[in-house]
């Protein structure tokens, strides 16, 4: 029985187009052992900053030992770099272009840093607009048989980082952002809640409006009543109990976020 | 090998939102053996009637020993209960919110009822806003590692039921009300074909419309026709072949249907 | 252990109604011990030309021995056949419908070709419009558990095959049309790479724009650029770098597209 015996998959590619099935096969036919799960193949397009929240959400709870395939890339074909890397005992596998952030700051510096340069692991032909089948598929479920990253090609010194957004922290209040907005319109900000624990908050603005009360979960709130509250990945949320603040606000992701505080 | 080894998801989390996927990371944590079945991340956010409806559609073909995760939790972090239920042989892990009404009409009455207040099953922190993360995924994972459900928590008597749809038979007629529209724009209706079986129907109506004919499926019928048939789930239905009859009639989930008799 | 113990659901239920959910079930009550692996469940609704252009793209790649179910089945419960067949050691279940056209043109003349005529593979019950539970979830089971073909019904000649789309070859151009759209509003045609090789393309024209820049992959395009380039599934591709050519030029399958040469 193999070490690594979970692999995930998390790309951009919807569920209507057939790439991610192609990926399946692949890996399939490398190691027909192994069990797949789909984290998500509904990214936002191209969107290496939501893959980076998204993975950073999800993966710390898996075991160790597992493998993720990450194939958000729209560089494909260019001069970008393929990477595995492991971090905290799990492997990654992913384009080199900062998906792997937020990663990093849960889970640690990433070790056995490799750049994917051992075609042996490779299907044959290598397309130009789909590596995520023809190199990084296949070389995730060659990791899955215990091949070392090591074998995958050359050592690099680190992985590139998206930067930061925008959070200023002041003596009576604190500038952020919406990070990212899910399914039920919940704006989860960039505001971590240990910055706002053990003081007391005036209000929080966003768009024009001032939102005064802070509940513990959403239906402690009124029906349609908006609120704000600590998200379970940890930052500062902002929710309407039973609707959809996202719309309710016209808010999308970047929309700058501030907590005033009383004291 | 576990007698529990299959394990289903159906969450309204949607595919983009990370938390369908931190559920199989802890699920795995605990038991990487089990296989992961995912029913439907879409069910209509915070709708336990469709999630009770998507329920007793699909769970009834699944074996003995299966173990059903389902995290529609509307009231997730308040008072409402958490539950695990034994019913035909299947296990139920949810919040008590009504969302396994339907199961219980085609499964029989649940065994081994219990609210969960072990917290030694869970994990260590316990979020306001993610209970199925927190509590239910842990909690059927170690369902399937043979765990009884007697172990999760104390003893209750009965799971909170969603008040019946409105559905009147009387001699000419019945009236009910459209309960679910799928994936093809078919209107699935409350009212069950056995109430209909040797009888003749003259007409259906639904929004001022009237549809006189029924076909035993969608291709006996003309392209764009309306028809009425029975569903694959035992209750009447409203189809248009080869179109989208709720786009054509504007109707939506709720709206009345009136069958007339000729007898 | 199973010779084929990988099994394949490409559907057009989408994933809010129960119906795969549904079929999973059967699967799982007759062989608990199989994998599904889900390719999509988001073919267009009856699009039978769609699930034969996706499955020729997923499943050459899946090895010998997988079974992939087909359900996309706009003539359930008419005259229509249900067949099983084998190409290249793989073996599919699906509505004779065309949706296999493309994937014979991959992996050659299906062999051990059945019409599904023996019900007792089936389930107890036959609903009138949902053969994919009832009939082609539980063959395909069984096919798992390595029940020959040749005992699931009478064998046939051939399987139905849609219409070539219009392709017109001349010396100086080449007519065809979009055959698909992806999730990322790429174009892909049915014009073959390999109609391509070797010769001097001066512009690709659709829908009144001529597009002059044929590029290796996207991201060699400025931002926001309309290109040209091959297609991983290897046909000519039309696409916009870092967005959405299907919105930019409103262009929807069918479309007329000319390659016009050079030389």
């Amino acid at each position: 029985m193999s070490q690594h015996r979970l692999l995930t998959l998390t790309t951009d590619f919807g569920t209507t187009s057939p790439y991610a099935a192609a990926m399946k096969g692949v890996i399939l036919s490398i190691n027909p052992h192994i069990q797949i799960f789909d984290l998500s193949h509904d990214i936002p397009p191209q969107d290496t900053r939501y893959a980076s929240y998204f993975l950073a959400s999800a993966v710390p709870y898996f075991p160790s030992g597992t493998v993720h395939l990450v194939v958000v890339d729209p560089g494909v074909g260019t001069e970008r770099r393929l990477v595995c890397a492991e971090m905290a005992g799990q492997l990654f596998v992913a384009p080199d272009n900062g998906c792997l952030t937020d990663v990093m700051k849960r889970l640690g510096q990433p070790r056995q840093l490799r750049q994917l340069s051992q075609p042996r692991w490779w299907r044959p032909e290598i397309s130009d607009t789909f590596h995520g089948r023809d190199i990084l598929a296949p070389t995730a479920a060659y990791l899955t048989l215990n091949i070392e990253p090591e074998q995958m090609g050359s050592p690099i010194r680190e992985l590139i980082r998206l930067p930061d957004l925008p959070l200023n922290v002041d003596a009576n209040q604190i500038q952020g952002v919406v990070a990212c907005v899910d399914t039920f319109g919940n704006l989860i900000t960039n505001i971590p809640n240990r910055l706002l624990q053990k003081r007391q908050i005036a209000a929080v603005r966003v768009k024009e409006r001032t939102i005064a009360r802070y509940c513990r979960t959403y239906g402690l709130a009124a029906p349609g009543e908006l609120i704000t509250l600590s998200s379970s990945c940890g930052h500062l949320e902002i929710a309407q109990n039973r609707g959809n603040a996202a719309r309710l606000l016209g808010v999308e992701v970047g929309e700058p976020v501030v907590v005033e505080f009383q004291d």
